[in-house]
């Protein structure tokens, strides 16, 4: 079968079409025919070692993928990796039907960046009626989930940051209340104001660096951080627990691999979603059909920031 | 009228019983006859400036009060100071009615203490059925009572933690399902042995140091530290964001004077404590009874940790 192979540690020009031995379901798991295979920020990050797992050679790259099984059963899994292909074996703990009404790309979006915005706002900063909620990256893959999200659970205002006017006014598009530059110096006072003055209630954060520093001085007693990532791949400052005391704040991480310990939470967190796809409530953005011929492009593409929406690659072409 | 006063900061030597004018209540505000004030850890910090608001000396201390306003209603209430004394000043906001079957010391108990515990559980660790929750300095104010109330919020196992075998006794009385001495050197790997193995799912810490450090490496995923005192008055390590992420873990503050802005919130979890009160559900643990004029003796005790349960002046003695 053709797939994507990674011999060595290095940038795009590492990421090399192949054709490998098709892998062996083993108990528990199945070969599906790859449709479509989500391509992920951590997929470049895996490339050149910096991802939290230490990652081993040579490796298929490719988290989440959409397909058929033999008996014709239409299924969205998360995989440790080996999705860049054209067949790949899944787990029934992390395979999830995929309804009508649900296109390749979306039932895709919906794996790790869905599962993770579902989480996010629903577990980690657990978004109540009424909540001030700042959402980084909101034209993002995770980030124009969490607005959409937000706001059904009721949040009171939702700001979204992104770097450029086209996204910012996608994030505006999909039910921010307004948006802000992430690049603006001092985005504590940029936060404030643009929640009417007041501090804000949630931050989902996936920048790091002065990032996560100045939206942790943003928020309000109760007020929750969540962080998920690092993009920018500088640490944020160190927190003092006396300093969250002093403000009744709280900082939480979330890692989606945890949450594959928990597969019936996933299962109801994936049928919500895919639900309020199909119904026409939740939009993903596409972000490209590209055949897995040019992943180089496509990766040296995410990895520069330049693309919205969700990325998907396709092993046929 | 009699009454504490602080005019230096310092050891328990500057807290003398002086004769002082009665305080006149602003608006929303009103006078009532102290029966019982409560002495807490705060009182103590704050005579020494180590509190983490700044004292305005001269200062009457006291933070919690139960009495009758002048037409015999029988009120406890939150107060920013002025407690320690025979008449005192209360605000509506932060007053709530007593009902029968409470009594003096534990209508106090269930004011800083008692609504700290209840915000701890319910909101800021969020104690789950099932959870293993650990309780650090569990035979004190709050961890008496959080003990009790983690279980009835279905923590599947508590884990008390106290310095000396009769406090670790009554964490046991109070329902606690296993008891772990404070000062193991290796505090991570006794807290996870009490655990059956397994890391943990809450920890509730008033400690600070090496205790705060520890419990949070016994934390698994999806695991929260609420972090709601310094007694030991030493700083914990500071907190990577990356590392609670790495972990899907999170560390919460939590002080109550930020719950002094939800008065609707506090009133439903005052009579809700209470109502457990009067039922026999939840026990408050006695620390004592003393005269006021043997307030020095009090605040030593209480500084030196040889106290258990809710310690409580009389004005009138």
């Amino acid at each position: 079968m053709r797939a994507v192979q990674i011999r060595e540690l290095g940038g795009p020009e590492v990421v090399i079409v192949r054709e490998l031995p098709e892998p062996e379901p083993g108990p528990g798991q199945v070969l599906i025919d790859v449709a479509r295979c989500g391509v992920n920020f951590a997929d470049t990050l895996m490339r050149e070692n910096g991802y939290l797992a230490a990652a081993t050679l040579p490796l298929v790259p490719g988290l989440e993928v959409v397909g058929c099984t033999a008996e014709g059963l239409r299924l969205a899994a998360l995989i440790d990796n080996g999705g860049y292909a054209e067949k790949a074996v899944i787990s029934g703990d992390h395979a999830f039907a995929v309804p009508d009404g649900v296109d390749d790309t979306e039932a895709v979006a919906l794996l790790a960046q869905g599962l993770t915005a579902w989480w996010l706002v629903n577990h980690t900063a657990c978004v109540r009626p009424g909540d001030s909620v700042v959402v980084h990256a909101a034209a993002g893959g995770v980030g124009s989930l969490a607005v959409q999200l937000a706001k059904m659970r009721g949040a009171g205002r939702v700001i979204a940051t992104a770097s450029t006017p086209a996204k910012r006014a996608l994030a505006m598009e999909l039910g921010a209340d307004v948006a802000v530059d992430t690049a603006e110096e001092d985005l504590t006072t940029a936060l404030c104001a643009a929640n009417g003055g007041a501090q804000v209630d949630v931050v989902l954060e996936m920048t790091g660096g002065r990032v996560t520093d100045q939206s942790l001085a943003a928020l309000a007693p109760f007020g929750r951080l969540a962080f998920y990532g690092m993009a920018s791949r500088v640490e944020p400052a160190m927190i003092s627990p006396r300093a969250l005391q002093g403000r009744s704040a709280s900082v939480s991480g979330f890692w989606l691999m945890h949450a594959f310990d928990r597969p019936d939470v996933l299962g109801k967190a994936y049928s919500e979603l895919a639900a309020q796809v199909a119904a026409g409530e939740l939009r993903v953005v596409h972000g490209g059909d590209h055949p897995m011929s040019e992943v180089q492009r496509v990766h040296a593409e995410l990895r520069g920031r330049r693309t919205t929406g969700k990325l998907v690659i396709d092993p046929s072409r």
